[in-house]
């Protein structure tokens, strides 16, 4: 691949990319690029020159690690997800029952910036699920992989005595996740229109208050 | 408007608009005919000409109803929140309190193929919303109307003694409208690849299990 793009580049006349390169790194800093341009100009004005553009890159470089705008941004997406994933497992080391659910949560909602901008990537990524299976796909195995984290939160939170909803954890999770899922919407609507309605401090009170109710 | 039409149409030799027309009426005709098409293609797959072919509509013949792909959009769209907001004032009609509220809940969630569809539309919307202030500002304003009803159904529901929560009715107010709102994408996304994850009847227990947890 390096090879590839190295010819490539010489043969279009731009400059070689280094011969010692981490094509690992590289992705990433196109991943970081990409979402920077999807947060700025929407999912429709990041084309791959854009792209490009923002991380540096000559135009044709991007087609070696990259071969179409789709691969790019499916990768895109799937690395907000495992950084979303990695935050969760940091945030949630070492915590049981009602504690490890509110770190889950408080690492979901779109609280600062860096979250934000994540759900202004992931709206764009839910449009393009909706004609995409394979990309619903991706969304659904994720969001069963929450539920099942937060099910085993809640069965640990009744053990301690710290849930005494007579509702079941199912329905609490599935409650749960919808309220997570809702509250990027919010937030990356706000984010455009410099309202503050749906983000800040009022989803952390939500949070409180729905963990409140399965106390009660 | 129809005279511009009528020309434009007899200049391109394509079939007249008929010279008695509901105006009104065939803006509605390329509405329904452009979810369809967003709800088969994808916004992206949506074009001018796939929407004038459903709606059985000549080529050309969408200009003078339609100048843009965009103003078709968000007349589509507004049109969506209106229908939607019909049919809650239609079962909220005569209710107040609990009763209002269920109701109110159960005509937003994505219950049926119509509204599944309607979810289909509206998470385009809010993609497009992320970067277009306007389109933000009608997400925003439709979401405090909502708001305002929640809160007042909540107020009405406290007053009977139905709803006991030592939580305050904004927080419960912006809990619900979140569960609402992520129900419509995990819907959406389901309805693409078959899957039955977050859509149907699970919602309405969520609905359930939430006010039962408001009663507790």
């Amino acid at each position: 691949m390096a090879h590839k793009s190295l010819s490539q580049n010489i043969s279009r006349g731009v400059a070689a990319v280094p011969k010692i390169v981490d094509h690992d790194e590289r992705r990433l800093e196109l991943v970081d690029a990409t979402w920077r341009i999807i947060a700025r100009l929407g999912i429709e004005g990041a084309t791959m020159r854009e792209i490009a553009l923002e991380a540096g890159f000559a135009n044709g470089a991007l087609k070696p690690y990259f071969p179409t705008k789709d691969t790019l941004l499916e990768f895109a997406f799937g690395h907000v997800f495992n950084r979303t994933n990695q935050r969760i497992a940091t945030v949630t080391d070492g915590k049981t029952g009602m504690a490890a659910l509110r770190a889950f949560c408080l690492e979901v909602l779109p609280l600062d910036e860096e979250r934000v901008n994540e759900a202004r990537i992931v709206i764009p990524f839910w449009q393009k699920a909706i004609n995409d299976p394979q990309k619903a796909e991706i969304h659904q195995q994720s969001m069963e992989d929450w539920v099942a984290a937060i099910r085993q939160y809640l069965a640990e939170a009744r053990e301690a005595g710290d849930v005494n909803a007579a509702v079941d954890d199912d329905t609490l999770a599935g409650q749960l996740l919808n309220m997570l899922l809702g509250a990027q919407i919010g937030a990356a609507l706000a984010a455009g229109s410099g309202a503050t309605f749906g983000a800040g401090p009022g989803l952390a009170d939500q949070l409180e208050g729905f963990l409140a109710l399965l106390a009660e």
